[in-house]
């Protein structure tokens, strides 16, 4: 399936409500929609980890009704999602993509699917990911290419919505999980400000946040505020601010284009495609604003420089609580891949995570003082066309690389990919980033970005 | 068992180490002793939900082999301590005092549990906790006076180290856990700077924290620093500051007296034990602040008058999302007080939480301001002598009333229970509350106290 973003449609739920409301439609059918295509394309996407149709069709039944009867619960109503299978579901297991959890069942919501649930989303199946959220891959494919990664550790997340399997899906990511595989799937998704979207029992690390996979950026939205406004944020935290329906588009006056440690080794023409789009930006009237012409901004490309090394330590040191048990729990359970990323955690020092907390927060304020430049920050989502997929104990990134997703983690900072390039026939995800608790502004970019901007096709397969 | 301050001795550990040394004593004959002590006394107490002798004798044998070679973990090597049983512990269940946790036994050890074994510690025992850290005691009786509670949550810990059956025990805190109790039952105790001892898999709340109840202020602090050296502190905190030895004691200049909601309803010799004790400090030289002296200290006293109230949205906010799941699941095995505490977290909105939130911070920023005025602010830790046991449904708080501890959990400040007065025979602590990461400095303060300052006793039972 060549992948061409001037005409690939996703699957979008936000144009359905209409027909909901006049009968011509129900969320049954929608329902019942999705699983053939899950039928016809499983087989080769391989996005679940387990699926409840029997659940799922009992709540599209009674989400129908609720149309019906012209009681919908909320915006999205009905609308079939997946959950990445890190996050507890009452009536799934949650196997965290670990031979030593497969049998992990607690029976419980976790804090965002409950809001799901609440606001009449059909919980339809748990969606693959990497190991414990790791880079030990799952079987997921991606559906541009059964032979290519759909990325990680979101990996199912991103490929259903990619095979038009679901209009929306749950990720989450800690260093680039959600962002990277949208951008090589053709999503649109949301990392929000840290903290956003209530991790219920999933707290263990201070850099990872619940994020949503969609086709359309009113989906997208939808989603995040529906849990916002139920479950609210992490403890601790104000949860996501911005309205309770899509912002509307806004053009940026100026964007600030983003280097980062990953432009060395990008490929010529995903920066030819990216050199295009900027292009046409320019040309509408968009200021670009690079390191060289802000000191503040060679100040905080200095301070990112470092993103992926701070992240990673900050993430293993966090981990190694609970994944020292289960890795002597289950040695045989957990993969080589893992372990060796414990045993960096184990030789770490509590003076080493407090130096890495610092380079954060350095990182964090630096990144604050460049607020006033620009409307958001414009970069790639991820490193190009999503590479083969393989898991050859040498690779040491079979689910791609993070490079260019690190820095948004590191900062606490919203990030939204969204599909503008195609380089030979494979989707390469631009990314947005905005400040904190700026989520639904960077939103009205990426839906101006999305609505007005030309997308950009480059190479042959 | 009538409590004198003057005259009463806790077991302490530090003061062992040189009779091991020479081998005139082993951590094995120290825990033989106090479980002498516990078969004595813990019928009438009832300190522990769980213990595991044959775990802790293997453990001590190792330790009195390490002290006979002259190689010691640390100096907590052969220490014999009780854990609350929220923790985690991977030779014992973990309860949390909840009839619908009886069977939890997830066989690994919270990050702090796992700390202590790493410097040689002796795990005896989960100690008793009022069901799942809220208001609803266990059986565990008040050592001075059976009739008595021991105060909550952290019910088991205090009450072991009042009866001499151990020299430390970890408690938590989220309201009043570990500063009241130990108020109530003449412990040394400290509860840290919010973050700064890691709680491993225990992130649900952003209040909460593990703390040491120990005999000797040497041995509380050295729990805590062995602790921190190894394990860190929460996810996204830097862990605790100081030395790896006890502070040596330091006599404050000034001190500033905290009112807050909790004196009104004070009994007439505990104000005056605490009065006597407020006018030997002064006639030692240390000058005394009150809200009347500084504008700083009235508008800080005004910014944590709610305290409680703020301390306990926070709380229930955070807890619903798991224990929503634990009470719809196990119904009949939650008490009544539980669900009523989940009645009030599902009628709280997001804009609810918020706003709590943006109360704790501003308490904090006032509490920040106030630093410069003096070396540490002194108060009660319990209001009285601990209230008599029982568990009525109409006692709205079974274990006593955490007045004065909730500013400092608001404030994520460090708190030290100093047992400085006896009331009609019974222990009431005195409190001392530092600034975030100052756990030293107040320890040092604490010292003096203890050391220097005359010990008061009013009343007869």
């Amino acid at each position: 399936m060549h992948y061409d973003p001037r005409t690939y449609r996703g699957l979008t739920f936000h144009d359905a409500a209409p027909r909901f409301r006049d009968g011509r439609d129900t969320p049954r059918a929608y329902l019942e929609r999705c699983l053939e295509t899950i039928a016809e394309c499983e087989p080769r996407v391989q996005a679940f980890a387990a699926r409840n149709d029997a659940a799922a069709r009992a709540a599209a039944d009674a989400s129908s009704a609720r149309w019906k009867a012209g009681r919908p619960l909320s915006a999205i109503d009905g609308m079939v999602i997946g959950i990445k299978d890190l996050l507890e579901t009452k009536d799934m297991p949650t196997a965290m993509g670990c031979a030593a959890c497969r049998d992990n069942f607690p029976r419980r919501d976790n804090a965002a699917v409950w809001a799901l649930r609440e606001a009449g989303a059909v919980i339809l199946g748990k969606t693959v990911t990497a190991e414990l959220g790791g880079a030990e891959p799952g079987p997921t494919r991606n559906p541009f290419d059964a032979t290519r990664t759909p990325g990680g550790s979101s990996s199912g997340s991103a490929a259903a919505l990619a095979a038009r399997m679901l209009p929306a899906a749950i990720g989450t990511q800690v260093g680039g999980s959600i962002i990277r595989p949208a951008g090589f799937c053709g999503n649109v998704a949301l990392k929000p400000t840290q903290g956003a979207l209530n991790r219920g029992e999933r707290q263990a690390t201070s850099m990872s946040t619940h994020g949503v996979h969609a086709a359309a950026i009113e989906d997208m939205w939808q989603v995040a505020i529906e849990i916002a406004q139920r479950a609210g944020g992490d403890r601790g935290c104000p949860g996501l601010f911005g309205p309770g329906h899509p912002p509307a588009a806004h053009k940026p006056e100026r964007l600030i284009v983003l280097e980062t440690a990953g432009w060395a080794g990008l490929d010529t023409e995903s920066r030819s495609a990216f050199a295009r789009l900027l292009g046409e930006l320019e040309a509408s009237g968009v200021r670009l604003l690079r390191r060289a012409d802000d000191p503040l901004l060679e100040q905080f490309e200095r301070a990112i420089a470092d993103a992926g090394a701070v992240c990673n330590a900050i993430t293993a040191w966090e981990n190694r609580w609970w994944q020292r048990a289960l890795i002597e729990h289950n040695p045989h359970g957990v993969s080589r891949r893992a372990k060796l990323v414990l045993a960096k955690a184990e030789a770490m020092t509590v003076a080493d995570y407090r130096a890495a907390l610092s380079a954060r927060e350095a990182a964090q304020l630096s990144y604050r003082r460049t607020a006033p430049l620009a409307d958001a920050v414009i970069a790639l989502a991820c490193p190009g066309p999503a590479p083969l997929w393989t898991n050859a104990e040498s690779n040491p990134r079979p689910t791609g690389d993070p490079v260019f997703n690190y820095p948004s983690s590191l900062l606490f900072a919203p990030a939204i990919s969204v599909p503008m390039l195609g380089v030979r026939g494979m989707p390469v995800g631009v990314q947005l980033m905005g400040q904190q608790h700026g989520d639904a502004a960077l939103t009205a970019v990426a839906r101006w970005l999305l609505d007005s901007a030309p997308k950009v096709a480059v190479g042959e397969r």
